[in-house]
Order: C-alpha cells, then sequence, then structure tokens
C-alpha cells in the first residue's frame, strides 16, 4: 500500500506540476493584464497627443503669413484648456451615464484604481483626454484667420466640456446609442464628424475671410490664399498619421491578452493601408481632374482615409480597408470643391476631412462589420452630428450677439498675428 | 486509512492548485517585472530624447533668423558631446556614489545586468543620457547668438561629464542631499534649476546682445528682437511637453507592479494638468497686463508649470498640480519681466522657466507631500543652484580669460551662421 | 506510517509550492511572450514610422525653395505607396522565400497569428513595412528637383515591390546569404547600402540639377544651391535618430524574456553612441579641413555614424560603437567630396550617408561579432549593393527611354512646386 501512496503522491504531483505550468505558459495574471492595460492607455495617450502638435503645424502650414502665430496659440491654448475641463467636468458627463441614458453626472473626474477594473482610472483619464483635444483642434483650423482667440477659448469650453463629452458618452459612455447597437470603434462620428459639424457651424456664423470669394460674370469665383508652410503642414501630418496608430489601436482598450494585442495590431495595419490608400487616391484624383499632383489633396486625403477607417478598423480585411480609405479621399476631394461652391471658407479642409470622411465611414461599417445595421448606423451619425451642429451654431450665435466672434476689418487686414498676439510668426532673412 | 489519505492528498491538491493559479494572477514575475521596467526606460528614453529636439526647435524659432543654423548646430552637437562624456565618466561621478557621500568614482560606465538588478543596465543608462542632454540644452538657448561654438562645446563637457552629474549624485546617486531628505522626483532642482543656474551664470558673463538694451531718459530700454519663427517656437514646445510624459511618469524608475503603473499613470495627468494650468495663466496674465494674449508666454507658460511640477508630481491631487503648475507660470512672467529690467539677456526665457518655476516647484513639495519638510528643501534647492551657479561661472570666465567666449562684434553683426557654421539657415523665395 | 505519510505530503506539497512560485517568477508565460514581442514590433514600427517625417523634414530642409513642395508630395506619396505594394506583394517576395533561396512568392501578405508564432502577424507586417518605407526615402532626396513626380512613384512601386524585398529576403528570409552567414543586424546593407545605391543609379541616370556644376580652368566647380530650411533638415535628423531606437533596437525581433530585453536595451546604447560619435566626427572634421563647424556636416555625420552601427549594433563594446560611428562619419565627409568630384549631384547626401557608411557598417562587422567572416560580409554587400545598382539603374533607364524622367529646363527653372505639384512651398512675409 506504502508504494501506491507513493505512486498517487507522484501521480498527484506531476498532475499539479503540469497544470501549474500550463497555467503559468498560457494565461497573464491580473496584475499583468492590469499593467499592459494601463500601459497601452499610456502609449496610446502619448501618440494621440502628438496629433495636437500634428493639428497645429498642419493648421500653420495653411493658414497666410498673417495668422501663423495665432493659430499657434489657439492650439497650444485649446490643448490646455479642453484638458482642464474635461477633467473639471466633462469626463464625467460622459463616462458617468446611466446605460442606455443621455447624459451623464456634473462632477470632477477622480481615480479610484484598483486591479480588478482592468487598468489604470489615470491612463484611462490621459488617453481619453487626448481625443477631447483632437476635437477641438478640428474647429481650429476650419474657423482660422478671422475669429477673435478668446471667443475661440470660450468654444473650446463649450466643446470639450459639454458637446463632444454629451454625444460621445451616449455611446462611449453606455448611453441610448450604445443601448441601440451603433457601433462607431474610434470615432469616425464621435470624434470627427462632431469635430466637423462644429467646424461647419463656426465657419457658417462666421462669413468668409475678407476677399476670400469674388465674382466673376455673376459667379462666385474662390481667390487663391497662399499657404504659408507646405513642409510644416506635410509634418503635421505624418504626426496626425502616427498619432492615428494610438487612436485607433489602443482604441481597443486593452492589451493584456492574445486577443486584444491581436486585434491592436491588425488595428495598425488597416488604419495604415486606409491612409495610404487615401493619399494616393488624393495625388491620382488630383493629377486627373486639376492636371496637378496637389500636395494639400495628397495630405488631406490621407487624413480623409484614416478618418473614414477609425469606426471599424478591426472588421475589414486589408484590401477593404483601402478601399475604405480611397473612397474616404474621393468623397473629401469632391466636398472640398463643393464648399467651395458654397462660398464657405473652411481655411485648412477640416469639414471635407473630418465631417465627409467621418461620416461615410461610419455608415460604411455594416458591410464589414455583420454585427451593425446601416438604420442604427445611420441614426447614430446623424443624431451626433445634429447635436454637435446645433449646439456649436447656438454658441456661435450667442457669442457673436454678446461678446463678438469676429475681429474688425482692420484687424483682419493686418493679421491677427499683430491684432490679438502681439508677435509676427516669421522673421526669416537670408 | 487509504480513504483518509486519499482525502488529505486531495485537499492539498486543491490546496496547490488554489495557491498556484492565486500566485499567478496577482504577481508578476521577476522575469516579468525586468522587461516591463527595462521596457519603462526604454521608453521614457525615447520620450525624453524627444525633448533635445523639442529644446532645439523652440530655440531655433526664438533667436533671430541670423542665428538659427548655430542654434542647430550646438543643439545636435551637446546631444553628441552631453551623451559620450556622460558615458565615459559622468554617470558614474553621479551614480558611483557613497551613501551620503559628495562625489561618485571617476570610470566609464560598463552594463552588467541580472535578472536581480530589475532593470537593464543600459536601459537606465540609455533614460539618464536623456536627462543630462536635457540639462544642457537649458544652458543653449539662454547664451544664443553671441557664444562661439566651440566654447559651449567645452562647456557641455564641463555641464555633462562634472557639474550636473556631481550635484544630482547628491541625491539620485544617494549622496548627503539624498540622507537629508531632501525630495526632487523628477529634477525641478536637480535638472531644471541646475541648467537654469548655469544659464543664468553664462548670461552674465557673456552680457546681452549687442543693442539688445538701450537707455531713454536715463532708463534701460529692452529693444525687441524678432523671433524667427514661432510656429516651430510651438512645435518645440509641444515636443517637450510630450517629452515631460517620460520625464516625470518613468522617474517612477519601475512598471512592473500594479502601484508603479498606477503612479506613472497618476504621475502623467498631474503633469499634464500642470502644463495645461500653465499655458492658460501665461495667456491670462499676458492678456491682463500686456493687452496681447503672448503666445510666446503661453509657450513658456506651458514650460514653467511642466518644470514646477516635476519636483513632486505624484503626491497632488490633479486641482493641486494645476496650482503649483499656474503660479510657476505666473512666476515665470514677472521673472521675464525682472530679468530684462537688470539688464539680463536670456535669449528664449530659460532662466525663468527652468531655474525660477524649478526652485518654486522643489520648495512647495512639502505642502503635497508630507515626508519632506521646506527646510531640506530649501537647503538642497540652494546647495544645487550655487553649485551650478558658481561652477558654470568658473568655467565661463575661465574660458573668456583664455580661448576666448564671445564672437567678434564683426562676427555678430553678421551673425554666427555666417561667421561660425557657414550655413545661411533660411533661403525661402516665395 | 501515517504520520511518515504526512510528512512525505508535507514534503511534496513544499517541493511543489516551491517549485511552482520559483517558476513563476522567473519565466515568461507564452502568452506574456506574444504580447511582449507584438508591442516590440508596434512600438518599433512606431519609431520607424517617424523616420518618413524625418527624411521628409531633412529633405525638405535641404532642397532649395522652389522643389519643397515637391519634396513632400514624393515623401508622403512614396510612403503611400511602398506600404501598398509590400502588402500586396513585396512582404512574401521576402518572407514567402524557400531556405537557401532567392526569391519568394509572388503573393499577397496575410495575417494568421497564433500565439505558437511568438508575435502577432500583424505587428510584424507593420514593423517591415517601415523599413521598405525607409529605402524608398533614402532615393527621393537624392534625385530630388530635377526627376518627375509620377516616374519618381513608379520607381517606388519597383523598390518598395521588388528591388529591396528581393535582396532583404536573401538575408531576413532565410535566403541564399542567410545560409551563406552573413549577418546584416538591422540593415546597414540590407537597408541602407541598397536605397543608396539605388540613388546613385538615380543621380547617374538624371545627371545634376542645372547650373550645379560649372567649369573653372577646365576644372569641375560645384556651385553652391542654397538649403531652403536647416531647422528642418535638423527636426529631420533629429527625428531619424530617434527613429534609430526602434529601427535597429527592435530588430532583435523579441522582448519577452531577459535575453531580449537586455539586448534591446544594449543596442539602444551604442546606438546612441555611434550617432553621437558620428555628430561629433563631423563637427571636428568640418572645422579641421573646410575653416567652419559645418552643421550639415554635423547632421549628415549623425546619420552616418547610425547607418554604420546598423549592421551589428549588439555585439560592440559602446567604445568599439562609437569608434565605428566616427569612421562612418569620416567616410561620409569624404564621400561627399569624392561624388561633387565625379560630378554626382546627390542633393541630400544619401549615398554618401546610407550606401559609404553603410557598406563600411557591414564589412567591420567580424571585428566585433567572431560568428563572422569579411569573405561572406564583402560578397554580402556586393551583391544586394550591385543588384540594387543594376536593377534600379535599368528601371530609370527604361523609364527615361518611354514616359520619361526628367523634367523640361524650362519646369526645373521655374521649381518643380510650380510645374508639377502647383502649389508654391512658402508664403512667408514678415
Amino acid at each position: 500500500m506504502f508504494k501506491s501512496i507513493i505512486k498517487l503522491i507522484a501521480a498527484v504531483t506531476l498532475f499539479i506540476g503540469f497544470s501549474a505550468s500550463a497555467f503559468a505558459e498560457t494565461t497573464m495574471s491580473d496584475e499583468g493584464q492590469y499593467i499592459f492595460n494601463s500601459l497601452a492607455f499610456y502609449i496610446g495617450g502619448v501618440l494621440v497627443a502628438f496629433m495636437a502638435a500634428g493639428f497645429c503645424m498642419l493648421e500653420s502650414g495653411l493658414v497666410t503669413t498673417k495668422s501663423v502665430s495665432t493659430i499657434a496659440a489657439k492650439n497650444i491654448g485649446k490643448f490646455a484648456i479642453a484638458s482642464i475641463v474635461f477633467f473639471l467636468f466633462g469626463y464625467n458627463l460622459a463616462y458617468g451615464i446611466s446605460e442606455g441614458g443621455y447624459i451623464g453626472s456634473f462632477s470632477m473626474w477622480s481615480e479610484g484604481s484598483e486591479i480588478a477594473t482592468g487598468y489604470s482610472d489615470s491612463s484611462d483619464w490621459f488617453f481619453q483626454t487626448m481625443f477631447v483635444c483632437a476635437t477641438v483642434s478640428i474647429v481650429s483650423g476650419a474657423v482660422a484667420e478671422r475669429i477673435k482667440i478668446w471667443p475661440f477659448f470660450v468654444f473650446a469650453v463649450a466643446m470639450a466640456g459639454f458637446i463632444y463629452p454629451i454625444s460621445m458618452g451616449w455611446q462611449w459612455g453606455g448611453g441610448w446609442l450604445s443601448t441601440a447597437g451603433f457601433s462607431d470603434f474610434a470615432g469616425s462620428t464621435l470624434v470627427h464628424a462632431c469635430g466637423g459639424a462644429a467646424a461647419l457651424a463656426g465657419v457658417i456664423v462666421l462669413g468668409a475671410r475678407s476677399g476670400r470669394f469674388t465674382s466673376q460674370g455673376g459667379k462666385r469665383v474662390m481667390v487663391p490664399f497662399a499657404a504659408s508652410s507646405i513642409p510644416l503642414t506635410t509634418l503635421g501630418t505624418f504626426l496626425l498619421w502616427f498619432g492615428w496608430f494610438g487612436f485607433n489601436g489602443f482604441s481597443q482598450l486593452a492589451m493584456g491578452t492574445f486577443d486584444d494585442v491581436t486585434a491592436i495590431s491588425k488595428i495598425a495595419v488597416n488604419t495604415h493601408l486606409a491612409g495610404a490608400a487615401g493619399t494616393f487616391a488624393g495625388a491620382v484624383v488630383s493629377r486627373l481632374i486639376g492636371g496637378k499632383t496637389d500636395v494639400i489633396m495628397m495630405l488631406n486625403g490621407a487624413l480623409a482615409g484614416l478618418v473614414a477607417i477609425t469606426a471599424e478598423p478591426l472588421t475589414p480585411s486589408p484590401v477593404a480597408a483601402m478601399l475604405i480609405g480611397a473612397i474616404g479621399s474621393i468623397i473629401m476631394y469632391f466636398g472640398t470643391k463643393m464648399l467651395e461652391n458654397f462660398g464657405l471658407d473652411d481655411v485648412v479642409g477640416a469639414i471635407p476631412v473630418h465631417m465627409f470622411a467621418g461620416i461615410f465611414g461610419t455608415l460604411v461599417v455594416p458591410f464589414t462589420n455583420g454585427d451593425t445595421s446601416f438604420g442604427t448606423q445611420f441614426v447614430g451619425t446623424l443624431s451626433v452630428v445634429l447635436f454637435s451642429f446645433i449646439l456649436s451654431y447656438l454658441v456661435f450665435i450667442a457669442m457673436k450677439g454678446t461678446i463678438g466672434l469676429r475681429i474688425s476689418k482692420a484687424a483682419e487686414k493686418l493679421g491677427t498675428d499683430k491684432a490679438e498676439i502681439g508677435v509676427v510668426a516669421y522673421s526669416i532673412r537670408d
């Protein structure tokens, strides 16, 4: 009997040893997952932060030389203001929502990490804050060269503190859109179309820059305004593109398992290829239609492709991702011409890039993700776009009628850099 | 009895299985911690490396157009030189110190990683080296446009090889300041005030740029010199800001546990909000006092806020972090005016940003971290600042009396780009 | 007997408990390794992506002002095109090769990750794709200011789809060079010399820019062309340098063990010090020989140092790494002069930086890595360089004889920005 006991113990020992080793080899511990997930938010947050610099460079390069310091002030200023108000109440307006609800709670964000949450609360806030900064950035370029700087900052408070958090909470906070089955992985609609719709409201309320449109034979004609620096615009586009690897990839919101890190990687491939196809489509379309290989259409084409894939960067095949990116870019191209025909002066093309390509990207999700329906996508997109447009419009109109929104004609002629910032952007002599 | 044995074995098996699984779920292995910690240093090092580009862009944009190539040469040069001397002897002057000591050993750094150390030695050296590069960068901008390039490189050797490593070793190497209970998490004093004090010494020894100050009715008046490129300065500030996520966050020096990654994330939030509040304070103060929303004060305000939070980015609440950032920014604003009144020509505002806000940030630590005393903070800050100032002063004076420090009047009129580098910075025609 | 059984069980329990805990403490699980390895590719890919922006800024700054928009269009365009063709067939031409073979299969890349592979397929593709983008970038600058944009895009297809994948597959795909014992860790030859040889072919076929060389007393003299923006060139160099931390470090291809992350960290140190020494050597050599501390020679010196260490960044001691970097830089300096003497117009110095320093770096591997032989290194380098040069030459010549390669004299005088892109790069007024 002693022998049998020994054998039994040996067997048990072997079994235990085997299962312990099997366990250790195939499962990440809770603490390990917590670290990986928090790190994902951290890296993702830093990458999306680069988009703030990207937007700033893109816009600095596309405005005329007399408004570049203003763009710089607006971009660093909104980076600060959006972060502060999102901390003070924006975050909880979005994420403090009840299931299926319409608005969260008005309270300050606070950190209360436990290992069971799966990630550090602070890393989550950090990541989400960089998204709200991106949303406000979209507006900044469209309304450039004629908006007063402090009213723009007031709008940044409205956008980062209320408009974006509320409509974003409908989906990512678990509100009514989420319950309805709407799908927008990283924010083609919740970030980009939302920002683009606000930009459209601003462009309409403000009107075009002086001298931007003239009349020739009763027809409206756009006067070309020279972009101050194409290399900075290009740098900005590259930075945005790289930021998108954080924006889309880490919207997986976890990295601590085989499935999550594999998803993040697939998303990176689809995101990159959609941007690539958008760039190429911009080159081809501008060459075929305009005669020149217009670098601005290539850059905005890249961004439109990236915006379009953002609603669903995981389920498409790489070929489908390229198709989505290319179509997003083509929509941007014709959307740009359409706005010009309507006499709308979107200085950097923010509306066609973010709103038009964003809407397209969201509506096209059902083609690659069977769990979604076109109807729900349509309702969700429409709701967010209308909500953002109407509220932004009201905010802009309210400021126009009170504290004033647009700089004076004299100030516009002088340039906002001299009139409002007191610092000339360039002093270059060779 | 056989049955009881079986039962016992079953119980033991269950117990062991349970504890093994519990163990695996809540504890990161030594190797896992080693990987996470080394990765933290790697990512942190890359982020802090971006600060080198940030300083270069910031300074390139703030100097006049005839000194931009020189700034580029100085920044890439000091990035190289500081790294080499920190490898050859700087690292061990700091970290080869005995407990409570004053100076480490004069020897070459070498790598000897073991799993028990908790991180790769090389990753640690990589991270620390990027800090010394940042410290030297602070000086580069302040003394721009009139220092000769090779004497600046000699100073970079002194700063990166001796001044910074010795005083930094007092604390981070475990020397006398550490024993005394001084606290400076990521270097408000050890990096920023140290660099700023060296900059002050340089500015005093060199004197102002020709024509910078004139006399009007017996009063000294500063003549505005046009910054060459505000967008590059803004880009530089953004890069510095992002670099700070590595600078402060990964100064936690570990990432492989729940506690460490949670701390890193909290630090990111506080760092970001302090920078945000500093930016906003710069906008408000410049608008209220100067009448214009001065973009340079917003950018330097961001940096001052970031510098101020660096001494203790973990213990403050986010609201306290914002307060610290905002006060740091206001101190920078009035410090800038004060230097001008003293006739000191700090080209980029390095002294108010790094020295003044750095001292403030270190002294304010006891208000949010109960483990520190104001007295010790005062002694520590004063010691490092005086040490850096005096030694830098001696090095600058010694060069002035021997190899020469300042370019000739003719060379200054021509510009250092033509006189010393032989490459004009810009050739732009539209 | 019961007591002995209890004791035995206790002992077994203790033993099992001990081994389970020991196991958990020293071994990373398969899933953990998979996550770390995929994350390494992800971070590495993002860092190498920054090199695309780096090349674009470097080239934007070094061309004359009338070709800057074209550089932007070429760089964002080739980033897109190279990625697409590498997806469509380039990747499998390289990695679908049989052991010891010469060429892979002509098929689309597809993802099929399993935990057993050790990393996500998508993350690998993402990382490798950024390498092919870097290779094509090398050519872009050398042939600037006179190549037509669409023929350049056709060449990008040839380079990214065929030339680079085939010769790279010889080694990294496990083809004949790998079997022969050739060693090129991160691509001094496979990326840099390959790209540099293609650049040389392009420069020869295209000829120099109009007016670049004149004759003085029967001797060829180079006419200096003013670089448009030194700060952008410097920014580009910094971005390339930081990208190299991904390029070399994560070419370890794994991060999930003590050995791998330690290797990655050592590589970061050697890479950084080689770049530092290359920078310093560029400063010294240009000062001693040319009289001025030429910032362009410092920047290209940094890159040459980085290129030279790329073939073997792990085995050298840090001192050896600095030596390799410095010699690479000196070779670049004299190689630049040599090309000028031959009347070859390499606009940005891509050939001396990437081809000359790349060949040197590969040939010098046996001095620090005993597992390699000079003969094999010589054969490998020669094979790749010749293959790339000959095929690139044929592609350029074929285009010259058919669709045309060089812009017209009138277009060159006007500048490619106006002639081909329709967007002037700068419009700066102060």
